[in-house]
């Protein structure tokens, strides 16, 4: 049976739960592809760290050219994390004939271009599916089975710290904080949550789709991102009266010739089917002008489940080798039609402000939305919730309108004698 | 750039979506393969028929020769529908070195072996991608980012039209009849709706799935079929007290060396993803041993969602053409461990009876049950809907059990004196 032999980059979590994946099912991939895959080699920081699987100590190595330079290697599998220095060992990798396989969306986004190029030019397969939805194969679909396709819209609920968060706060009544320290305790979220929290993991994520799906690049500074630290319960709450549920977004949609794109926390008609992905599940939402509406669910992390992923490309690069075809063919351009990028676009709002409880409140407001351009959908006045200054929550579904122009709106508003606050704006989608 | 030429069998709905699908596609194709794909001769049965889109007649052809022994074709897609002679025209496609795309789950379902031999042995791709979920890309995932995981369990909604009737059943309150009229007005359902309503089309797909998946070949015959025609709308009421939805299911499981598969109407819980998929949307929900859950949701018949998944076929396979390396490894035995398969095994049912409204009933009836070693989940008895014999329903939620076993209880009970009728027996998932 040929052997194919893999160098890992990186034994922490997702290092390990692929390593015990290929070890799981060796047996079944060996029956399936007819080739064994071994892990010849695996770079670590620490040589002596008590690990919960059985590596020899020649298998492991601090020196990352024990892997790059040996000709023996045929695939590198980089799970070090973060952009550098993983980016340089991918690149230094590809341009040393290793196909390489990745699961680090930072990288990945950060040096799409640079990395496909490095690919290209030196005849190897560059392979990133676990980068993106954990173990949901995403990215292989769009890349093979659904390129008849061309792609109006992705939505996608790619990150499960802050899926279960928001699921917790919206089963259990429960405020953000509260919520985010029980997940800490519990391992669902970092100490320091904060790439999940404020929307930079989904950024990147989002990042990678785009260039996949509409073939231009955007960096994540330039995608609107928002977190989901500001969302309360009582937005929770409301958004279910509404009939939303607030999941944290990644959107991007054609528009004509430009392309919109953002990373926000939105009410989610209860009836769509990303609403019911619940927990730490994540799920990705596609519509092609043929296949029409396709959603993709499964774990978003994990060791294992991104171990599954990891280990499909690297079973995909492995056929490949035996077939003796073991590179991509690229073509000049993948975008048809040039998309240009205009960030987030017009949007539909949830408008939560407090306003004195007297006559002519709803009718000023309403006058100053109606002036702004900006038409009313729906809109619930609580005054049985009035707090001791006898304001009185006022609650808008706002209909399509870009942010800016909705902040000119609430700025007027606020500067009028009725409203006192505006206590959250959500897009509505 | 490089041309593929592709044989069309049949110019119906779904071979009219697939030239739909391209020609409205061809731009973006050509830009992400390098390839130009062109539909050069279409097998048709009435060569004068008014179609909607544009053939040129000497592009069309009644004869199959026309197609199979031309050396310029490089590809047959098969979509003429039913096991013959499709199945004889796609092996008569092989044997002359073409390679083959089809949408027919009858065709693959019967003939699974022939075709995969018949491919292995002229070193040829088949692929059969829409014969599944339509344009979901179920068969993709399993045969290449899936590969590193063994399967324990499938569960699907495979039938859209089925799907459809239950759902408006449910959401409207209706009878099946009522819906099917409906359904079938709207062309959501066929004038003969048999192979939809009473389970055989969703069997065919199961039957694939296995093979697929657990390795080991289970013709539909052997696969226990129910449809939905016996379904009422009391018990799809009673599904929603108890917390449930009703859906007709493929499923396959295995349990320790043994597979259980069985295509039946099944109460889902409603907390489960595959709960609310509505109307004609299909789903595929998987366990692997690494990825964990998994759930692929999308259109699963129609022409241009169909037209995807065929085109995405023909590209993979224009692709490898290009790449010089359009053949497939096979290996001795797909199944590792060889499973035995047992049929439906042990499940949950509910049990809906009609019993006389006297002292005793429900102590005796679940006497009879505890005899028989089934145990009871949950019971619910309603007086309030007492007939004028003074029967009233009584409902049960059974534990595991084998329907035979459950048939021997219910046989039982049924002579005596307390109960009149079985209304209905459904699993419960």
């Amino acid at each position: 049976m040929k052997t194919i032999k893999v160098g890992l980059l990186g034994l922490g979590n997702v290092g390990t739960g692929t390593y015990k994946t290929l070890e799981m099912n060796r047996k079944h991939i060996e029956s399936n592809t007819g080739l064994s895959i071994e892990i010849a080699k695996i770079l670590v920081n620490d040589i002596n760290k008590k690990r919960d699987i059985l590596v020899s100590p020649d298998q492991i190595t601090q020196n990352i050219d024990d892997i790059i330079l040996d000709p023996s290697i045929d695939i590198v599998v980089e799970l070090i994390g973060g952009i550098e220095p993983a980016s340089s060992y991918m690149l230094k990798a590809l341009e040393n004939k290793k196909h390489v396989v990745t699961a680090n969306k930072a990288a990945v986004a950060a040096n799409f271009d640079d990395l496909m190029d490095a690919a290209k030019k030196n005849q190897v397969m560059f392979r990133y599916e676990a980068s993106v939805g954990g173990g949901i194969p995403i990215i292989n679909a769009l890349n093979t089975a659904l390129l008849a396709n061309e792609f109006e819209e992705i939505l996608g609920i790619v990150n499960g710290t802050t899926n279960y968060i928001l699921t917790q706060m919206t089963e259990y009544g429960l405020d953000y904080a509260d919520v985010l320290k029980v997940a800490q305790e519990k391992g669902f979220a970092e100490p320091d949550p904060t790439a999940d929290v404020e929307g930079i993991d989904v950024a990147n994520k989002l990042s990678i789709l785009i260039s996949l799906v509409f073939g231009i690049r955007v960096p994540i500074e330039d995608i609107p991102t928002e977190g989901i630290t500001n969302i309360s319960k009582e937005d929770i709450r409301l958004a279910d009266q509404f009939g939303y549920k607030i999941k944290l977004l990644a959107t991007a949609k054609k528009v004509g010739n430009q392309l919109e794109a953002h990373v926000q926390p939105a009410f989610v008609p209860k009836d769509h089917p990303i609403a019911s992905v619940s927990n730490e599940f994540n799920a990705i939402f596609v519509t092609g002008n043929a296949v029409e509406d396709l959603m993709f669910y499964g774990k978003g992390a994990g060791p294992l489940p991104t171990g599954s992923a990891v280990m499909g490309d690297v079973i995909e690069i492995s056929k490949a080798i035996a077939k003796g075809a073991a590179f991509d063919h690229h073509t000049e351009s993948k975008a048809v039609k040039m998309l240009r990028y205009v960030g987030e676009g017009q949007n539909k709002y949830y408008v939560n402000m407090m306003v004195k409880d007297v006559p002519g409140v709803l009718g000023s407001i309403s006058t100053t939305f109606g002036a702004f351009g900006i038409g009313v959908d729906s809109v619930l006045q609580l005054s049985k919730d009035a707090n001791i200054n006898r304001e009185v929550p006022l609650i808008f579904i706002l209909h399509e309108v870009t942010r800016a122009r909705l902040d000119e709106a609430l700025n007027k508003i606020r500067s009028s004698k009725f409203a006192s606050e505006i206590k959250s704006i959500i897009r509505v989608m």
